[in-house]
C-alpha cells in the first residue's frame, strides 16, 4: 500500500483519486455504458480535457489521512466515495437551481433531460456507497468501515435537511471528508474530535468563501455567474445587511430582496447596500477567522505530519481568496 | 424482542414497520419540520388516512426473516430500509415520468415543485441507510450489518442501471427485500441462496404482473392510468408482439410504436395487435410460471416456518392477479 513519494504531491493524490473512482465507473457492458459515459462527462473523466473539479474533498480526506498515518494510499475508497457523493449533489443541484452550465460545459440535465440526470445523481450517490466497500478488501475492520458509513449517513441526512439553509451543505461535507480521513487513520476518539472539529471550521471558512463569491465573485474565477442575489439566496452578507444596515437601508434591501425577478439595477443597488452596511468586509472576517481557527484545531491534535500539513494549509490559502 | 403473536398478522407486520419508519421522520425541530412532513405525506404517515402503499416489500422481507428466525421483530429496520428505499425511487419516477397523482393524491413534485420534491427523495434515499444503523443496536454483528448495506448497494445501483429496461427495477428491490430478510436470520449461505432465488422470480413475476396491468389493467385496481403504451415503455407483452405477431402486424405496431404521441385509437389498435398476437397469454403464463417457480424455491430452501409460509402465499395470490 505504501507509495513511491511520500510528499504528498497534489497531482498525485488526484490522480490516486480519478483511478480509484474509474474502478467504478469504467465501461461495464454495452447496454449500461450510457449511464457510465453520463456519469465520466459529469466527473470530468470523460477523457476530453474538460476542466474537472478541484477535488478538493478527496484531498483534504486523503490529507487528513496521511497527516496521522503517513501515507494516503489506504483512504482512497473514501476519497473516491466523497467525490462521488459531492457529484450526486451536484447533479441534482443543477436541476434544483436550474443551471445550465457548469464549469462552462453544459450540465447534464441540459444535455440529456430532467429525468436522466436525475438517475444519474441517484446513481453517482449508489456508487458513493458502493465505494467505501472496498475499504474492507483493504483490510479495515467491520466496525471502522460500518463507523464510516453511518458518519457520512448522518451528515447526507443533514445536507438535505438544510437545503434551503446558510452555511451547513458545504461545511458538511467538508467537516465529513476530514473527519472520515482521521476516522480510518486512528482508534483515537480524541483526535478524531480535534479533526471533527478542523473539518467544521473549515468548512464553514469555505462556505463563507463561497458566499462572498456568489456575490463579488468574477465570473471567470468560479465558472458560474455570481447570481446568488438574483437567485433570492439569504446568504451571510444579506443577512447582516438586514441586521445591521441603516434603517432606510434595511427597508429598501427587504423591498427588492421580496421581487420575483430583480432586475440588473436592483441587484447593483442591493450590492450596494450590502457594501455601506460593511457586509463584504464582516463575511471576510469572519471566512479567515473560521480558517485559522481550523488551523489551530488542526495543531492541537499533536499528532500531523508537517509535509502533509503543509500541503493541507496549501489548499486552503488557495480555496479561501474572497 | 419476542411479539405476542406470532401468528405474523399482516395488519401488525405493516403496524410495526410504519412505527420503526415513524422513529426516523418525526418531527425534529421547527427548521426542518417541512421536510419531515413533506415525507410523511408521500409515506402516507401524514395522519390524513390517506391510502398508503400496499408495504408489499416490507411484508416480503419480514416474513422472509420470520420464516426462518420465528418471529419478525428483530429485522424491522431493514423492512424500514426497504420501504424508505422504494419510495425513494418512487418520488424520482414521478418527477422523471411527469406523473402528477400517485394513489389518488397529488405527487410531491406537483405539490411542491421538482427542486424540492428532487431533495425529499434523496432524503428518502438517506433515510433508507440511516435505518439499518439500527440492526447494530439490535445486537446484529458488524459484519452481517456491512454484509446488508453491500446487498443494497449493489441492488440500488443494477435499479438505476436499469432504468430503462424491463423487468429489473421491481424485481430487483423486491429480490433484495427478500435476500436480506434471510441474510439477518441465518448464517446458512445455501438458505440464503434459495430465498435469493425465490426472491428473483417472485420479483419477476410482479414486475410481468405489473407489465399486464400497466396494458390491461383496469384504473381503480391501480390507482394509475394505463398508460405504458402511450408512454412507450417495452415491456414484454409488447416485446413478445414485435416478434411473434404476423408480417403486417409486427410491421404496423412498430410504426404506431414510433409516433411521438400516439392517439386513442393508436392505443386501442396496438392492444389488438397485442391481443391477436398471443402477447397478452403468452405473459401471464409467464408471470404464473415465476411465480409457482418462486415457491417452489422457497420450499427448497427446507427451513420454513409454515404459518410465515402461507402468509407469503397469502400475499403473492393477493398481488398476482393479472
Amino acid at each position: 500500500m505504501a507509495t513511491v513519494s511520500q510528499e504528498f504531491d497534489l497531482e498525485t493524490l488526484i490522480a490516486d483519486t480519478e483511478a480509484e473512482i474509474l474502478r467504478l465507473v469504467g465501461d461495464h457492458d454495452d447496454s449500461t455504458a450510457g449511464a457510465y459515459e453520463m456519469i465520466r462527462y459529469h466527473l470530468g473523466l470523460d477523457g476530453s480535457g474538460a476542466p474537472s473539479g478541484k477535488r478538493m474533498r478527496p484531498l483534504l480526506g486523503l490529507l487528513a489521512y496521511a497527516s496521522i498515518a503517513g501515507d494516503h494510499a489506504a483512504a482512497l475508497p473514501g476519497a473516491a466515495a466523497v467525490e462521488l457523493g459531492h457529484n450526486f449533489s451536484l447533479v441534482h443541484d443543477d436541476i434544483e437551481d436550474g443551471d445550465r452550465e457548469r464549469r462552462h460545459r453544459p450540465t447534464l440535465w441540459a444535455l440529456h433531460g430532467v429525468a436522466q440526470a436525475i438517475n444519474a445523481g441517484d446513481m453517482l450517490f449508489s456508487l458513493s456507497r458502493v465505494a467505501l466497500h472496498r475499504l474492507s478488501d483493504l483490510g479495515f475492520s467491520d466496525a471502522k468501515v460500518l463507523r464510516l458509513m453511518r458518519l457520512y449517513d448522518d451528515e447526507l441526512i443533514s445536507v438535505d435537511l438544510y437545503f434551503d439553509m446558510i452555511g451547513r451543505k458545504t461545511a458538511a461535507l467538508i467537516a465529513a471528508s476530514i473527519e472520515a480521513g482521521a476516522l480510518l487513520a486512528t482508534d483515537d476518539d480524541e483526535v478524531i474530535a480535534r479533526y471533527r472539529g478542523f473539518g467544521w471550521s473549515l468548512g464553514l471558512a469555505f462556505q463563507l468563501n463561497d458566499d462572498l463569491l456568489g456575490i463579488w465573485g468574477a465570473e471567470r474565477a468560479t465558472g458560474k455567474e455570481p447570481t446568488d442575489i438574483a437567485r433570492h439566496k439569504k446568504t451571510l452578507p444579506v443577512i447582516y445587511a438586514l441586521e445591521h444596515a441603516g434603517p432606510e437601508d434595511r427597508e429598501r434591501l427587504a423591498e427588492l430582496y421580496r421581487k420575483a425577478e430583480p432586475t440588473g439595477d436592483d441587484v447593483t443597488e442591493i450590492i450596494s447596500i450590502l457594501e455601506r452596511s460593511g457586509a463584504h468586509d464582516f463575511t471576510r472576517t469572519e471566512a479567515r477567522r473560521h480558517r485559522d481557527e481550523a488551523l489551530a484545531e488542526l495543531d492541537a491534535a499533536g499528532v500531523v505530519d508537517p509535509r502533509a500539513r503543509a500541503k493541507l494549509e496549501q489548499i486552503i490559502v488557495s480555496v479561501i481568496t474572497a
